[in-house]
């Protein structure tokens, strides 16, 4: 059993962290942390977990976290992030980071959509993107991996084979995206609250979402060449979920079948990865509480553009699932273990 | 007072008529009716109204409906209002036509998209478009109004303005919209049953809504010239309300203030139409059960795109309220008789 | 037109209070004020008022706001509002508090409920209670009304005439009432969150709750006798309503059809109260955004019980209606000015 | 690994079977069955099983089922149900039955609440009713098991404690539940449309839902003297879980800790219970999709009445998960099997 801590644990990430870890079979949870929580047991935080997780919340120093742990899921907000990886890393641990700190390659990047410039910018070079779809390799043997953000994953998963494949222009990619307001986090604020959100729709960040640059790096490294696209966000009245339609100009114009069938080959040994038959489309609903991302697609010969649509659940496959997906290929275990649960659904 | 009957009183469109007109203060409502609830008070489908619309149900031939009022709302599906439409007209009423049946003005274009043949193609030349904001004064004489689908209405106000000024390229357009569930109406479904639609969120219709030639058509008709777009509906959890997002290449690239200007000049003197200063955007929940339009806009450099968002609801300014401002014009009253509700929040 | 002011307008129920006195016929608005946003539009606060109340949001002594208004609607929490409501009255204004302070007519019991003690005892034998289906003539010539809470509102309707009639023992008298989030008010805090509200649903304040003394005050009046209630609050994943389920033993059994005659007799002039025929039972989402109380019921000849339904939006019949319906007796206007909104549904 | 079959399988208690089974370490699920969408794979019908369940469904009748599975799980509708379980036991099967055929020990009682007389009233001496905490040994050896209603179970697992202690007095029973809409089926009808129930909350069925002589059955047989109770079901706008209010009477009034510590005892050793400590009541968000029972309680020395609260997950608890809970006992395996799964929060 390998020796697993989770900083930040009382957040909605941290928390669906503690749902797949505390049961994985091929980990010890030796250490949840949280500052404001310090104390508490974790089912007085979230009363779901009564008699299942009553671990006391620790507020310790990372020297002290790296001690106990050999690998480290990092769950506190960007800034904070940073302010703890080098000592955890020097400590001696493995650390997956779920904030968007070491996501960035450039730190100047960085400093311009952040607001902040980076502590630690000696890393960012050695740090491993966790999309396993895309760096498997690089991740196993990883010692930082910085877990891509929730939009990001819903947006570069269906449209890196599209263009590798150059079934795609590059320069015509619009990436419209809806998340469920968990992505906005536990910490309550005028913009959450219930009574603002339900029955309520808008776009949000429209132009400047910090997760635009963090898509084009995905993208713009697996051509070569420096990709822009217009990102848009909204939030949704409902829990768990990302949507994302994202729209494209076809090179030449193929079917629905033809780009699937590209989709399909390229995902075919994925796990997590569905590509859905023509006439089927995703929905967030139907990837609820697991690690799945669907997609599905239509070209439409009129326009000459592909309508390509993914479905992830923002804090499994855009958060803690991602992460414990790249925890077991540090782990060189199955990349499905403590991941195998069924959307739920109603 | 005039005699005003609304045909099909009991699907949700129809039923925000009767909201809008029972206590309208220039009109008389003579008759509504109903096929399946014929024969009970309006207030036993619709409880909120007892004590307040209790008459009942009617399953009248449209000849008798034309003899009572001299005004007639049809709320009835596609297809069906075709069938009553001519004999409306031929006994000497006016009719505001809620259904698609009279929108499109090639009746091939008509049966491409719905499947049926039309069965009055003579009156496609006659009936206007019931746009206030684009042709009001052809409304004020008019004898058959094709009142707008609920889409072709949130996702053309915003574009009028931008495109007539050259502002942006029309092959460029991609709109995505979001709508509130009482747009796929009250009949039972698969697709609406609650625990299908909450927590849910996905795409339909994908390249293939009828919608799509609506737009098509209006954005055409201003620029004299041929307009496709790419038209993504999806379904929200929630009851009213319909976003759109759109994207557009600016020619050339101008500033949000620029293009807001454009905007706020436009629509100046439209009572339902609301152009939101830089720094704001719709939300579905600001305009929820009232006529109004709110347009908001992000010009972004980067890509040298804009992003524009609307907000409507669906059932009101997207069907029962845009019936009653034609009304309003047809019957020579100001725009806002019968329609100055503030949108109810929380 | 009567010059009246809003204090504490940027609350949910103040909010409520603009919407309905800013068309209101027979008033001016001539102040809103709040503490947090003051230099602020209105409409900034609230967008859907945009265009319709833009009016700057002030902060200013209470004195000053009874120079400016004659009568003042009191929106603020508890504690603050006896802070003020003394000056106001000092100043010459008439005043409907919706606050609690003025509920209770013994200074202990609100003492003992709300933890602290009455700064202005002397008010509250002066203080009519506003329910004006219960001291229509008090209220006609009050000075301070204090506006009755909104659980309170819900149960008190129903149960009056059951018990002026003996029809049901006050002893055996069980609430068990749900509410929509909007009661919890708009500041933000853990549990109003949208994910801890949303798909959830839970009981709160059992057997504590502050409205539990403001029931039995009313009961306890009309019967000349001390009367106890099991009361309990629960949080329902909706914004507006209120559904009380009270349970009460006969004296003796009747029939449903006996016991709603009796309810319709004794509301059969009210405008805002609704008595249902028999086989028909409330749902709050028939009364969203109305000032109606909706009533039905079942008589249970097994258990010898009688299960009383009553519907009511919190904000308005539970609050800033109910304030509006008690301003428009105290100027001697008809109870239905300004109130006389169909409800919105779906 | 046993040979299992669900019978009904695309009704959301049998996709919640399908959910808990298709993983189940212990069985092999053999077939499943369904009427209308026979043919088609069950990720067809249930997408968010696609690459987990893609087994076809079958229509095929009882005795060839029983060929094929020792035990079997049906899902269908009451009548239909025991329209097959006397083939299905006659076939060899040993039988869980999650309709409520078998539930009531008299025919005649079940003739006079469900409007049916029963088929196989000789069956419902043998039929064990599948509340495991309460029945254990007999359903460990049952043939055939009445898996109890949902609203049965959230009422009587934190009754039945108290009742057995004298606690409470049997006569005092109030009974008010709040379901999810699950709880309603899968099958569209006007009162589960999306936009009818969302934002609306009502009450149904008062004094006359067929749990209630379910209810009184249980609580009968413990106490062995004759209970009844009021039980009035209300509709809540979320997907699944059963919040259950209940009003007793203490004989004699004892404090909060004293009562639970009595259910504390009670259910020490139980897998599927939790009773929280003082302070806490139960959420249905806190069980969702989980097979717990979590339970809360107030004394109130006021009113000398208990108020008890329980959650469950309506399809889990109440349905498919008990119905696993009781093959385990049947099967010799721990009750927890196939059933170890954290509620999904948020």
């Amino acid at each position: 059993m390998v020796q697993v801590a989770i900083v930040g644990a009382s957040g909605y990430a941290g928390a669906d962290l503690v749902r797949l870890l505390h049961r994985h079979p091929a980990v010890e949870l030796v250490c949840i942390t949280d500052l404001t929580n310090a104390g508490k047991p974790f089912s007085d935080v979230y009363p779901a977990f009564r008699g299942r997780v009553d671990r006391i919340l620790e507020n310790i120093p990372p020297a002290e976290v790296a001690k106990r742990a050999s690998l480290v899921l990092a769950a506190v907000p960007h800034v904070a992030a940073m302010g703890m990886v080098p000592e955890l890393l020097a400590g001696g641990a493995r650390v997956i980071d779920l904030s968007a700190d070491y996501r960035l390659q450039d730190a100047a990047e960085y400093a311009a959509w952040y607001g902040h410039s980076h502590t630690s910018p000696e890393l960012l070079a050695e740090a491993v993107y966790g999309l396993p779809e895309l760096n498997r390799e690089a991740i196993r043997g990883a010692r930082l991996i910085a877990n891509p953000g929730c939009y990001p994953t819903g947006a570069a998963l269906p449209l890196l084979p599209l263009l590798r494949a150059g079934a795609i222009d590059p320069d015509s990619l619009i990436v419209d995206s809806k998340s469920g307001t968990s992505g906005a986090g536990r910490t309550p604020s005028p913009g959450t609250v219930f009574c603002e959100v339900n029955e309520g729709f808008k776009a949000y960040g429209v132009a400047s979402h910090r997760h635009t640059p963090e898509i084009e790096q995905t993208l713009s490294t697996v051509l070569a060449r420096s990709v822009r696209i217009s990102f848009t966000p909204h939030l949704l009245p409902l829990n768990r979920g990302i949507l994302t339609t994202t729209y494209a100009s076809m090179t030449p114009a193929r079917t629905t079948e033809d780009l699937l069938g590209l989709l399909q080959r390229a995902y075919a040994a994925e796990p997590w990865v569905r590509v859905l038959p023509a006439g089927q489309l995703p929905n967030v609903a139907h990837v609820r509480g697991s690690n799945y991302c669907d997609i599905g697609l239509v070209a439409d010969a009129r326009t000459g553009r592909v309508v390509v649509v993914s479905a992830i659940d923002n804090l499994v496959k855009g958060a803690a699932g991602q992460a414990v997906q790249n925890m077991n290929l540090m782990l060189d275990l199955s990349e499905t273990t403590g991941l195998d649960v069924t959307p739920l659904t109603p």
